[in-house]
């Protein structure tokens, strides 16, 4: 029902925002296939979300819409989006829902975390204006291929990034997203798996976009750009390209992608990796998405996961 | 506290077998370092638990003992063992468990299961007779090891099988132990990890014992032997076995162990996995546990989940 709903919204926001007139109800409720009185309650929920339309005889007007990333303003994928304000993590909500079952593609967004989780257990700060999101995933590949839906997501956040803003944005090993060696995009997994079957992976973004970063090592787009961006039209895209990355999840095609936007290959890195210390060159990544490491000693090394330092 | 109790219950079991005679509860007292009245309560347990013990004024004589997995039976694992008569499944005992934040190395073992779980949603008979564990484990290693640990547990029982009854086990791929081409214990693993993290992964070992398996791909250590075996001695050698290859988890020699005890390289093999079917020639296992096999038209293929047919 809720998805059935958010899509009607979304219809209603799309003609009012197309006509930039008053749209009359009757002609809305023609154009949905439904009463006038619907029409009347639609426009009653947008308005308690914090849009503001003016209604006369000649029918509804939309002065403002909020900047919130309710369901209905993420074309394409307003069935799939469960927005919250403020919540702990969108890693813990999704979890409990992908524990109760919820559909493959469900999206937790929310407008601000006050617990929000990096990686290595830190925390990740997550003030409003950022994107949030947790994608509930259940593709059915071996967990093997685990660890590939992170590299999957960074290179789809790049992608996005690259493609509506021309920022030059690259990927150090092995999920996050920097711009001009800053970071503006982290990412994190956490997956239940069996021996033969993923039962979720659930694949948590944090992008820093409309909130101006203070921190040396950190930059946000509008820090990048100077000016503030659309953030439901950056989330729309970004899940746009983890659906298509998805079906070259088990191919050779998504390495090079990742590859081809790494700024870690070819530099030398140290890397704490469970306890030990990895110095050398980064070489390569293997299918598995661990990075090799050529040690000055001439050994060469696989590391699967830890911080890397480009150094 | 339960930990102790039952380490103290075990040493006053082994002071009763190794003298085969009444001990007096204050030569008990003094080995064990507690007065005549603890004694007296550690052996009521045991009654309760369905010892049965003569008492005198000579003291304690134990006329027989119950056949089952009592944590004090398990020798080098009293501290570890949780024991339980029927469950419903030692995976979802475990689960609940490992959630909780149970210490590593907790078994959870079974006399008999109501829902025994086996791969790929598999039911797993689990009559009276033969051990269900589930080891809950949390290596600090990367999840791209995980499917390393069913490689190594299966391993574990091959070499536990061997050495204490000289029965030839092998090893199909991707867990089974059979004994001349029988299956004789199963492995299910169940994990949950973050990005570079394993929360847990609990290794479920189902093993046929003192039970007769009328199924004819099927056997157990009775149906090979022509008797009953003891089942705690079982049980605490295959945990033993698993506690020296988790030293290996990460070097080649666990995989070499696999390879030399794996009845599935070198044959014509029929996979299904993941709803696509792959027939080849069994050639080799790569580092990640994955099969790689040699299909008809020249192409090589790795195989990371399903089901192996020997064909």
């Amino acid at each position: 029902l809720t998805a059935m709903v958010n899509s009607a919204v979304g219809e209603i926001l799309a003609a009012l925002r197309a006509s930039g007139d008053y749209v009359s109800g009757e002609a809305l409720g023609n154009e949905l296939g439904v009463s006038r009185v619907s029409i009347w309650k639609y426009i009653r929920n947008l308005k308690q979300h914090g849009y503001v339309i003016e209604t006369s005889s000649r029918g509804y007007y939309l002065v403002s819409s909020p900047d919130l990333l309710l369901p209905w303003e993420v074309t394409g994928w307003e069935q799939k989006v469960r927005h919250y304000g403020e919540v702990n993590s969108t890693m813990e909500v999704a979890k409990e829902l992908a524990k109760k079952g919820v559909e493959e593609g469900t999206i937790v967004v929310a407008e601000s975390q006050s617990r929000g989780r990096g990686r290595l257990g830190r925390e990740w700060s997550s003030p409003v204006g950022g994107i949030y999101c947790t994608v509930v995933l259940r593709p059915k590949v071996s967990p093997a291929y685990a660890p590939r839906i992170s590299l999957m997501a960074s290179v789809a956040v790049a992608r996005t990034i690259r493609d509506l803003f021309g920022l030059p944005a690259e990927l150090k090993w092995p999920n996050d997203v920097l711009i001009g060696g800053k970071k503006v995009c982290g990412i994190l997994a956490e997956m239940e798996a069996e021996t033969d079957e993923l039962k979720f992976v659930n694949l948590g973004i944090g992008m820093n976009v409309n909130c101006s970063i203070s921190q040396e090592r950190a930059t946000s787009l509008r820090d990048e750009l100077g000016r503030d961006v659309s953030r439901k039209m950056v989330l729309g895209a970004v899940l746009a390209e983890i659906q298509r990355q998805q079906n070259v999840l088990t191919t050779d095609d998504l390495l090079a992608e990742w590859k081809k936007l790494s700024v870690t290959l070819g530099r030398e890195v140290r890397v704490a990796s469970l306890g030990e210390e990895i110095s050398g060159k980064a070489i390569d990544v293997d299918s598995d998405g661990a990075l090799i490491v050529a040690c000055p000693d001439g050994s060469v090394k696989k590391v699967f996961a830890g911080d890397c330092l480009h150094v």
